[in-house]
This record gives structure tokens, sequence and C-alpha cells, in this order.
């Protein structure tokens, strides 16, 4: 059975929905960043990096959510998560999800984590004074030319789907109006009543 | 024939050898960073983030490293640049592109791209003073966890190894001593001597 890594507020969601739209059985470890598990000598045993999610597989651990969420998709294909028979499609559900991990939740983790790529708290405040503009501006590309609707990829849902709701449930903490975006809000509105979403914010709750 | 937008000193380069590791035709078309062709409204009609690579299909374009090193990969299975018919080790494939994209690339982009995060002249001298340290610390993880040797997942070339070999590029640049890092340094060497490295080389010259 496959177990992942998660912690409350992080993108782990999108790999936990996708596991729980699966219908496939698998089981969830909470971590606390409070009292920084993420950085015991146990879990960087288990994830070197110090981070959520991963997934701990028969065959071996996966860490980073777009190779995860692209396991899931192919290790249960009947649970049609992406369009594994073809290759440009597939492609442009992996851009979708590059584009999250390397632009969007950069933007996102410049509000908290400055220390990340700087030393001094004036920096740190100049990055969290720019996130609601950078969010925004990711936000705007996606809604203007990324997503089609009513999912991502236009009628079929896909993994791209589970990771869009959970970094946009950041946007309010961040200082943007989601309804600035009005495909980007129905899509919301629409995965927050999928059951996969529901269990999956039960069980981390 | 495909087509691939690429400039100089980007991670284009990271697709551009892939494509020449699969011996099949194709086109590039170079964009010159001085003159922020990457902005133009032709070039925005193409990729409207205003950043290289960008590969032209017959289907469509497909923008970010990672996805595009997998259609590669994908749709020139002779080439053997990710095992293809193993679903947790293609996950392994794109775990790595993935780090290396969200994680090291984007800590690299804070040595010239602070104005991307942040708003004060001082903010970015803060930045690029710490790239030496999260570089050092990102191919410290690369050397200590990640690269099998002789090539990122082993004895198998894959699509990982234009992608290393490309951010490995920068280290000097960032103030990182390749030769601190033994299995990477030897990588970069081994990559350096591949014939599709040397064509994509002098095709951007």
């Amino acid at each position: 059975m496959l177990k992942l890594y998660v912690a409350p507020g992080t993108c782990a969601l999108a790999s936990h929905i996708a596991l729980a739209e699966t219908g496939a059985a698998y089981a969830i470890e909470k971590l606390s960043f409070k009292t920084n598990q993420q950085n015991s000598p146990e879990y960087l045993a288990i994830n070197p990096k110090g981070r959520v999610p991963a997934l701990v597989t028969e065959q071996g651990i996966l860490t980073e959510t777009p190779a995860m969420l692209a396991y899931i998709a192919q290790r249960f294909p009947q649970a049609r998560l992406a369009p594994l028979d073809d290759i440009f499609a597939f492609a442009e559900v992996q851009s979708f999800t590059s584009y999250l991990c390397s632009t969007v939740h950069i933007a996102h983790a410049h509000k908290m984590r400055g220390y990340r790529w700087a030393n001094e708290e004036s920096s740190f405040a100049d990055m969290k004074k720019k996130v609601p503009e950078t969010m925004g501006a990711c936000f705007a590309l996606i809604e203007q030319k990324m997503l089609r609707a009513p999912w991502v990829m236009g009628e079929q849902y896909t993994i791209c789907d589970p990771y869009l709701f959970t970094i946009a449930q950041w946007l309010e903490g961040d200082g943007v109006d989601i309804n600035a975006f009005p495909k980007v809000a129905d899509h919301f509105k629409r995965m927050s009543d999928r059951p996969a979403v529901q269990k999956a914010l039960a069980e981390l709750a």
C-alpha cells in the first residue's frame, strides 16, 4: 500500500487528493511543521530534502509533486487522471504541473520562506510585500492562457486539477482575491464539491 | 519537424541536447535576451511566459523543461532517454528534473533575477550574496543523494543528464567550485565529450 507523508497547508494536498481520486487504499502520515518534524533524523532518512510530500512505494520513495502526480496517474490508469495514450497531451499536463511547482509555488514561498534565498530581515519584508503582485500575475496567466474549463485540461479531469486547487487555497492568505479570476474561482468551487477533495481534507484535519 | 526556441546560457540547452541525442532532425531558433526578444509580441504569441525554452510540435507548443524532456523521451523511445516501461523509474527521472527546475534553477535565478520576487536593490544584493551557499547546498545533495554515477540514474543515460550538465555549467559563475563535488565534476567532463552536447553547443554559438 502506498504511504504519503503530508503536512497541513502544504502542496502535499495535491498528491493526497489524486490518491483519493484513484479509489485505491493508501496511508497518510502527518508531520508537524511546528515541531520541525520534517527535519528530524527519522524523516530526513525518508526525504533528505526535509520537505513534504514524500510517497513511499514498494519500489522506493518518490519526492517532488509533479513526479508523484505523474506516478499516481500512470499507476492507476483506470482512474483516468492523465491522457496517458497521447504523449503531447500528457506533456501538456506535465507542463502545467511544472509551472505550478517552479513558478507559482515559488512565488508563494517568498511570503514565509524568504530565508531560503536571502539573509536580511529587510529582504524578507520586501519579498513578502511583492507576493500579492507575483501570485496575481501567475493566476492572471492561468486564467487567461491555461485553464481551459471546466477542468484545467478542458473536459477531462486530470492531476492538474488537485494541484491547482491546492495552490488556489493559498490565494487569500497571499492577499489575492480569487474572484478576480472567474474561471479559477469556478474551478475552486467545483473542486471543493468533489468527494476525493473532502476525503483528503478530512484526513488532514 | 520539431522547432526549439533557445537562448545562449539558458536552461533551453537541456532540451536542445536531448533533441540532439535522439538523432532526429530539428530546427533551432535563437532569441536575443539583449534585445529582450523573449518579450516581443511575436514571441509572447508562442510563449506567453516570455521565457525559453519553447518547443513547437505538430500538435502545439510546449513549455517547461521537465515536460519537454519527458515529451522528447516519449516521442523518440528508440533513443532510450528514459525508462519508459517502468513507471517508478520514470517517476524517479521526473523527480530529478522537477528538483532541478523548482529548486536548483530557482536558487541560481536569485543571482540575476531577484526583481522577480522583490523590489529593492538591497534585497537583490542580499539574494545574490547567498547564491554560492544555496547552489552549493543543492549540489551537495545531488552529489551525496541523487547522482548514482556514471549517469544520474546509474548505468542508463537519461534526460536527467543534459539537464544536470546545463545547470552545472552555471556553477562557476555562481561562485561554486564544481571540484568540491567529484561525481558531478566527473559527470560534467563525461557530458562534455558527448557528440550531442558538442553539436548543441556549436549550434548555440
